[in-house]
């Protein structure tokens, strides 16, 4: 049985849930984990233990290791480009986790580096693969839903806590709160709202505007759990509460994307589709199919009323998966997504998720932050596939079975 | 017992419905009723019979009446701000239904003419009087919330089968959708989320972005539901399918308003508000107060998961509405803005929807046309009170109860 060979770098909470997943399938072998810390790196080893893996703090032992084909990148958001680009050009293939870039310029590198070496990049975006998502996806690509016109998503979690203490921790969400003022965080929901419309594949996202509201949440937070903290408290938190972005796509559609991660708020990640013969929202579960009356029904309550809707439109990927019974983390998103990557690179195909919907993904962090300085103004979003998007054949509709 | 003295102009639909509420009044007399169609002027006389008004489809008949003290303009959005500048010159209060303004510089003008005659002009938004939208504003006023950094707005209501067949009953959206792309109607929710963020009341709307999808919703609905109509069907239709305004608030918060009145869905006003210490939204009826734990409940189901809440944080106008027991249209909003209207003028008081709030509203509808037709380049929304707004006594926080 052939096996893909991966080295793992970052073992942070993210990172060892997700070599977790990996390290129960049968055709991976991990034969390298690291992280900064020494710690975390043992953690690593030990959830690996089958393989026996190499246990470093240096990752450029890991990518000097000329039997991993791939590399796995779990670290904080502002090293996934760089470990990318170093690893891609040590000709390694890169599964890459979730965030936004912090330039423009690091976004057009990826994709250059990419070009140049012939290696795969894939941003690891499990909302893509969420049931949910993949029904709409699955409505839309039988034209159930007509024309898309307008889609919406954002990232509503309170994660003050994690901001607050996160640091004790290890994290960084902190610094990059106190210093930035952007959406932070697009990729759920951006990611499947792309593959509905075609980003990449006949459509574009072509200009944003981004408007940030004041920052108050953190504060506060910091004030009545941090008392102590004088430098906490004292800080200027740079982050906007609630970031709204505006998205114009070359096909006519507009896409929104609400960043809201500073106040009390339930998890919501806004997915909104709506076309002329259907829609779908999840705030309330609302389900239309036109020529159907209106019928809604409630995510959390899915068991019971639900149930019936989503098995009736369910993507093919997930008739498999439920099928084949399979479990993975985050409700099976994060096995279907590794799955995804793990088979295409065994069965050397085109993977799903590219190294230009990785860059068209995350660059919109840097242009948001850019729209926000400059009093919203509009900010154009750069084509990095150089006008192949157009009519492009590789990916056959930009989504592809995990078997 | 005084008498309120009113001329009504404008008896289409929501004109005839408005006019049962205030025929209903005991301290109401209609002293005329008018629409420049005669069978629906003479509608307008049937349901007020009461005090047997003068009917006529001469507008001018009316305004000229010397005992009238307001004027109530139910008409076509193209006439509201012309008809209330008259009326006002003529010596006449004015209450006016919701719409969008049709160009910046009729805005001022309305609030000069109001400034000159000395006469009121309220908008009788009546969202501002809805139940839930009361009580958050009620915990809003009561800090409760915390600080509120952010709100979210709209008004989703599939109107399709209106737009398409209600030119046949003269209804005038159909020319407007043909005509325009803008932010046609963004009064609900705007209304109440200005009352919540003391617009005009310490803080002040400062720019706005604008952005519209393609319009697709209404062309396909005409090719199906109007086959033979070949002029509707070649007709390009201007108004796009969604539009997205973002605006920003002088003290910092972000308002997000959403258009989409032409594509399948079900009716919401997206009502949002979120706080450093609490959260409301409508969909799916999520409602936080820090320190608790979430719980949330389904506005449908209110009778029986959501009423302990709402009665629990009942705004007082809210708890006086319930005691009396009484009924007008639209679960009592109606009924509610007509009341804040005739008790403010027959008690010679300042009105809770003054000319400013009303002007301040409208004009989002020509600054988004702006936005969008400039590729969503931001604009300044212009403040209408002469700096007054920073320092206002007369209205008291802006809502005031109905008795």
């Amino acid at each position: 049985m052939d096996k893909l060979k991966l080295g793992i770098i970052g073992l942070g909470g993210r990172g060892q849930s997700m070599t977790h997943v990996l390290a129960r399938m049968k055709d991976v072998e991990i034969l390298a984990v690291c992280d900064e810390y020494k710690d975390r790196a043992e953690k690593g080893g030990k959830i690996a233990r089958r393989d026996n893996p190499l246990i470093t703090t240096d990752y450029h032992k890991v990518i000097e290791i000329a039997e991993i084909q791939a590399i796995m990148i779990f670290t904080s958001w502002e090293s996934h480009i760089p470990l990318a680009i170093e690893a891609m050009k040590a000709g390694k293939d890169v599964g890459m986790e979730v965030g936004g870039a912090y330039a423009l310029q690091d976004c057009f590198d990826l994709v250059k580096t990419a070009e140049e070496t012939g290696k795969q990049c894939m941003m690891l975006e499990n909302c893509c693969y969420d049931r949910f998502e993949l029904m709409v996806k699955n409505l839309v690509d039988q034209g159930k839903f007509g024309t898309v016109v307008h889609c919406e998503g954002g990232y509503c979690h309170d994660l003050r806590g994690e901001i607050a203490f996160g640091d004790k921790n290890r994290h960084y969400r902190l610094r990059n709160y106190l210093k930035r003022n952007c959406e932070n965080y697009p990729t759920h929901e951006l990611g499947p709202i792309a593959k509905i419309l075609k980003i990449n594949d006949g459509n574009r996202m072509v200009s944003l505007t981004s408007t940030a509201s004041k920052s108050c949440g953190l504060h506060e937070y910091f004030t009545l759990k941090r008392p102590n903290d004088k430098e906490l408290i004292d800080a200027e938190v740079k982050q906007g509460d609630v970031v709204t972005t505006t998205i114009k796509c070359e096909n006519g559609e507009t896409i929104v994307l609400t960043l809201n991660t500073t106040l009390p708020g339930v998890y919501s990640r806004k997915f909104t589709v709506n076309g002329t013969k259907g829609m779908y929202r999840e705030d309330g579960d609302v389900f239309i199919l036109e020529g159907e009356k209106p019928r809604g029904f409630i995510r959390r309550e899915m068991k019971m009323k639900g149930k019936n809707h989503v098995r009736r439109y369910e993507h093919p990927i997930w008739v498999k998966y439920r099928r084949e019974r399979k479990k993975g983390g985050h409700g099976g998103i994060d096995y279907l997504v590794l799955r995804a990557f793990v088979t295409g690179l065994l069965e050397n195909r085109y993977l799903p998720i590219d190294v230009y919907d990785t860059a068209a993904w995350m660059c919109i962090t840097p242009l948001s932050e850019i729209s926000i300085a400059n009093g919203s103004q509009p900010v154009e979003i750069p084509d990095f596939t150089h006008g192949m998007y157009k009519n492009r054949t590789e990916r056959n509709g930009g989504m592809y079975d995990l078997s």
